[in-house]
């Protein structure tokens, strides 16, 4: 059901004509009858593509208040200048008109490749068909999720049912990963009655440990988005119960993303405990989980434990190799920095899975953090070599 | 001639059965007579390996002085605990008592996997055989620099000869490139009377702009290092004289391991302009270095300056996409955030050459770096997914 779980939510998904050859490309969510309460995420990259432009404009002129999101996938309309910006607008006025509500209540997400202008000509008589299709159904919400994919294999959809609400979502993507993909986007809904001030908070806290904490080739898009809205139908809730609610469904699709970034063969957890703190914890987990050397490694189902040490002491935190211990799927191979006797066939069998697990204890205080990563290999080049 | 070419020193290569097979592993660089000023850099890694930890005791020790620097292939002796660094030291007191000099007069570097126990009597007999091959020869000295090759295709040797005193020197590896090869090291000397003082601020300003510019993957080995030794024979010399051909002959090291990076197919030099200020210029050119999808495109000779233009944006730096403008050897294809009117086929011509330039003017300021990277591809990946 994705975005649609929640009540006071239709989507379609349909083909209007971006990607060509009848390929689904634009999705739409749209909240009834009045706008929801939202919150956003947008990338802090320098140069944000229109849409980043447009939807954050758009928040700020409606105090964060939203009727529908656009979403588009074979074109970023990135480092296109004003004529991308002209072609944002254009399609969220075109969006706002058949559904009946003001342009700046319309959001808009787009990926695909930078530097190609947006063939807004084409776009638009296809997204008219888009308001004729919504629906609340299980069949609206996966064309939606069906339509933002580009190499991804499978629809990233989540639903979490809580105490009394729901949480909704869908994803694409996974980092930049590939040439016509280009951009992570998110679409999350609510029926919990939630301030946009709230959404903000929680939404806030939910991207740490998910989407943030996931890390492909270390890229921050142009177009990176990940948006909240709350229809409010299932009435006040507890902010705790609503955060942890929607972080776990923004761990799903960030743990999805992984397992289906483009090009890998293995999904990653780097977990480092024992730092000095928290960030200490995370900044560690990111310098080996940004590692070629690792990545490479893991494509070869090696646990090659002195490439983690190397890693995570260069990372620029407090470390002693004497008090670290490396595990792998916890199984400890390395500790007090070097090599540690261990069942080696329970390592092999470990690294022979999709999902493949490092743990690095610091021995040094409390601080945790934790890295969601894919492997390096063939795949991963021939993917982004060329974007014909 | 390399590191024999200023006169007061001697070299030597052999085979001596860390790597086996009759295979050159172990190379020996030793000043006439008496020990040299010399100067040192080594990694920043908090885990740093045996020999790294060892000179740093020795230089320690002398007051930086140094009569003998011996250079293993094979085995990187890092996390190798107490038994490494006893290792360590028995390889520098065997060679201190052939040369006879003291033992913290020897300097010991060593490259190849982490993690593995030395093999400290396979490799003693050998030792032997160094000190009576050591010469002033041509042939001597590229034997010294062919030994502490791993993968590189070719020995990396340079000889700068000033007014007066000249430079020589040798290196391999280019970071961590490949599991047995791990880590960069170089050597050089001069016949130039030097303090050790004087050396180590001409170490510093060299080093900047060529080895630490040198971005391959990311990775600061537990075992990089870079020593200078002066003899002296030529007398005293200008210090800026001085520097400049240090900081000559470091660039030309760096540029042959740029060339020659394992699985690259191509070298590439990544400038930054217009910058707010040096640092930034360097930062920025860093991202852009350590982009995967740019490594990747340049592998594909693709002039993708979409994914330059997101780096730079996400570099933590002052830029904006209005002001800037993005070339491939020195053909602007975007200006002002958008893509520009440019010769095609001449952009083509450059992308398909080994050496490639990329120059991003920011348009901001006069801060300006430079950073020498390489392609990503296949051949990366082939060399380091295992260790076997």
């Amino acid at each position: 059901m994705s975005v649609v779980a929640p009540r006071g939510f239709k989507a379609a998904g349909a083909a209007i004509g971006i990607k060509g050859g009848g390929r689904l490309d634009a999705a739409l969510v749209v909240a009834d009858d009045v706008a929801a309460a939202a919150a956003a995420v947008f990338t802090q990259n320098k140069a944000p593509a229109a849409p980043v432009q447009l939807s954050r404009d758009h928040l700020a002129k409606t105090g964060n208040r939203v009727r529908a999101i656009l979403l588009t996938s074979g074109n970023a309309n990135a480092a296109t200048g004003i004529e991308g910006l002209a072609a944002a607008e254009a399609l969220s006025d075109y969006v706002a008109r058949d559904v009946g509500c003001k342009g700046s209540e319309v959001l808009l997400c787009q990926t695909g490749l930078i530097g190609i202008p947006f063939p807004l000509t084409d776009a638009v008589s296809g997204l008219h068909r888009l308001v004729p299709q919504l629906e609340r159904s299980a069949v609206a919400g996966t064309q939606a999720a069906t339509a933002i994919m580009t190499t991804d294999t499978f629809a990233k959809e989540v639903v979490i049912e809580a105490d009394g609400f729901v949480v909704g979502g869908m994803a694409k993507g996974a980092a930049m990963l590939a040439p016509d993909m280009a951009t992570m986007l998110a679409v999350l809904t609510t029926d919990a009655a939630v301030s946009s001030e709230d959404l903000g908070r929680a939404l806030h806290a939910a991207v740490g440990p998910s989407f943030n904490s996931l890390l492909v080739d270390g890229a921050t898009s142009t177009n990176d988005t990940v948006i909240v809205m709350s229809s409010g139908t299932a009435g006040a809730v507890d902010h705790e119960a609503f955060t942890k609610a929607l972080s776990a469904a923004c761990l799903k699709l960030a743990e999805d993303m992984a397992f289906d970034a483009e090009g890998a063969t293995k999904a990653v957890r780097i977990t480092v405990t024992g730092a000095s703190d928290d960030a200490s914890a995370h900044q560690g987990a990111r310098k080996v989980a940004n590692s070629l050397l690792v990545k490479c490694s893991l494509n070869g189902e090696d646990p090659y434990w002195g490439r983690v040490l190397s890693e995570i002491a260069t990372a620029g935190i407090d470390m002693d190799p004497l008090t670290t211990t490396i595990s792998y799927g916890g199984i400890a191979v390395s500790r007090s920095g070097i090599a540690a006797d261990h069942d080696a066939a329970a390592v092999a069998a470990h690294m022979a899975e999709r999902w493949i697990s490092i743990e690095i204890d610091l021995g040094l205080g409390a601080g945790r953090g934790a890295i969601l990563t894919t492997d390096l290999g063939h795949g991963y080049i021939d993917e982004n070599r060329t974007t014909s």
